[in-house]
């Protein structure tokens, strides 16, 4: 029952100032909160719902970046990937590869991911029952890795419409073994929602990760960005920067009640 | 933004000696936590998965239970009522009038509970959307009477399976303007799916009542039983009795964080 | 495997002259076609989304209209009761008691319904699976009467929106042993999609109706009306009474090919 | 409104011997019934529920296998592919791409399927909306290639099941454009419904090819095997090899019907 951890950042890469202003600013704010965070962007957004969406700005400009925000503000840095011949080259680069839900049942992904090394962590399909996520897991430590986080992010419900079964979070703790992590921000994505983009409703992040940490978390994934409403993907569900720090303050606040032994009742 | 309240007693009033005995040890542990408290119980399951289930004790015999424990031990009373011709007798014994979520769209019923002046909690049926209990408010409302709570209590998600949509919560809240309530019981049945009667998983009953304070209702509904294994209904799914005070008591610390201005950060 | 039967009519009885308008020209289809039909309509719809839908004629004043269309034009008879107390009135003058999906768990409207020796026709609620249908119809057998019909009308899907799964067809015949309807018309709504109505999308009941009958059903359940979109209910999924006929026959033809025991092979 | 076409085979290649059989044997049938048919099998399993699962005779041995079934039996070959790099080697060999539903929004695969100039039969993603397709083909079309299948396999319905949702296939047809495929084997699927492996119900496969022949389909793909309960992957839902003539010649009925302008009455 460690304390809380946080994955945040953009949803991608726009450029590598853009990067570092965000990382930097998320830097100030866990030092000052005490807390752990990882800085997630992603390198190419390899399924957005248009092919006319924009990607994000490729590997090869994205991983000296992510080795410069490791190496010059101490962050350790998570991304995603999306084909198994890219996993050896991506770990040099970052702390944390991280699984697509889409692709949490691509075996070959998952030994190349689970070959390096790194941590992997891997996101609960919207298809998949909680338990179903043990044999994903089993593959990724089959593999000889044990450092595996899971993410819930939610479970299709009806069409374009997500739904977050917070019992799911004991769940994924007891069939897999591995920490949990909330994802706040595409819990609350209207997938295809908006036509040719997805759509989300960014009121219900911190509604859904206050429910996710008084259950209880290892931690949670809130994308965030100096502004949302213009951002090139995920827009409708990030959370602004500015509001960041409040929100991980009180869920904070939240995950100490759910991990202490024997709350004081309120006065 | 007032305190947490809870609704709670056992599924159905088994005898005037059992409901006595629950609701007696239901109002110590309300004074000890200091917080208020209604005591239900139902006099009728007229709604069992099969014929052959326990029905309860029925309307004429359950009254003067009903009246005995709200004059002599104080407790608020609630029950639910299932045709439109019971709500003026039931009325005269009890404090709330509770609408089963089947019939939430049974209009007749909904205008002769509100007709009788009572507090009228409805449930939320499984098959509607949020947003939708406006429509149901306003048939109560519209019939003269303010005092209405809506109760969550978990979407149908595939078969014999609910899911408790914590957005949910905050949508009620603006679209009825009632005071809403978490049936953290009903929300872990797994309906018929025991054959002939429904099943359900008591251990997520904290989880999901966790969940829900921490999003921030006005209070929250949790049945609750000596031996809940023994019990003629909805045993799988209730709380022993033995369990419920640490259950509310961390509730309670769970809900003064939801509705604190501004909580400090854990040390 | 005897032949299809329809049961059809306007969703709500609107006047004595429009029952029977509508009534008389479904009597000439039918008979044109030599198929059996059930004429279908309510004479209060009691769970109308708001309560300022319109409810129909009334139970007073329709009984007469249900006897006149039954001995005047030879039609057998079929409407919804929605309380136990109206089992044994309604019965005198119709052929079939329908019990509503969101009352089909209601222990006493069941065996009223039982009571009256009638055929009960029950629909299956949004929020059951098929297997758990063989509890209902036992309610009814159970009470003595063995002449009950099921009706498939569409399972909960997500928000305001309903999918109707053709395994359940089979399932149903199976696991209750009654004669199976598909309810075209109300598998095609979209609960409470416009605010304060229902939607529905009257281009797919051909679409299910087609589908229902290749599996094979012993009816189908398809409202109509001379002008549904002026109807004061259920107009976005009513099928216009002049496109009928051509629903019909076509079913008629897949019907025959579902029951026939070896078809040829198209030339 | 073409005549109905069937795409057909085992699960996966087990070896030269046993996909010569198959096809051979279906390629008998295909003549018998005068009906278009395509032989379907997988030389990768990259997504099986466990990692212990059988995964099929892999690229290099299943290419010459695949170009001898085109060349020696004179039948239009299928096989689905996982990662982009696949796409140019797999089309050397088979006429028909197919991208798995996990995989429907990763761009990359559909832009260098579609690059090969192969028709390209892309599944709906269980977490999609039919409407949600349009996106998809729109990606594999604006590559250059208009030659674009799509297929109906099934949506996230709860926990571990499947729903065919019938008016999906109009809803692809007049979204896409393209023509519409069923999957009879993959709907009837329990997704990670035996633990380590999918479950699945084979009974339904006639059932819901019917609805959905009878609705209007292009074509209809069924996997089928001559011991399917000892297959290494997908048997409890693969139709038995002796079974399957009869199934399509069933369908062949239900489609023709489904085409006709104007059917005649059964007599």
């Amino acid at each position: 029952d460690r304390p809380l951890s946080i994955i945040a950042g953009p949803c991608q890469m726009e450029s590598r100032a853009h990067a570092l202003e965000v990382a930097g600013a998320l830097k100030e704010i866990a030092a000052r909160l005490n807390i752990g965070l990882v800085f997630k962007t992603s390198f190419d957004k390899a399924n957005r719902t248009s092919a006319s969406g924009a990607r994000g700005l490729g590997l090869k400009q994205a991983l000296p970046v992510f080795a410069e925000i490791g190496s010059s503000l101490g962050l350790p840095v998570l991304t995603d990937v999306h084909e198994a011949a890219q996993c050896t080259e991506v770990a040099q680069a970052v702390d944390v590869l991280q699984i697509p839900a889409f692709l949490c049942r691509q075996t070959d992904l998952l030994l190349a991911a689970a070959a390096t090394g790194k941590v992997v962590n891997v996101k609960k399909g919207q298809f998949l029952a909680p338990w179903d996520m043990a044999n994903v897991v089993a593959k990724i430590t089959g593999g000889g890795n044990p450092n595996v986080l899971v993410t819930e992010r939610g479970a299709s419900f009806g069409y374009n419409t997500l739904v977050s079964d917070m019992r799911s979070l004991p769940i994924l703790a007891r069939t897999t073994g591995a920490p949990v992590i909330f994802d706040a921000t595409h819990s609350v994505q209207q997938p295809g929602g908006n036509g040719t983009s997805s759509g989300g409703e960014r009121e219900f992040v911190p509604v859904l990760a206050r429910a996710a940490v008084a259950v209880g978390v290892a931690g949670v994934f809130i994308e965030t960005h100096p502004d949302p409403d213009h951002a090139p993907s995920d827009g409708p569900n990030m959370v602004p920067l500015r509001e960041f720090e409040a929100l991980v303050r009180r869920l904070m606040a939240f995950d100490a009640l759910a991990k202490a032994a024997d709350p004081a009742l309120p006065k």
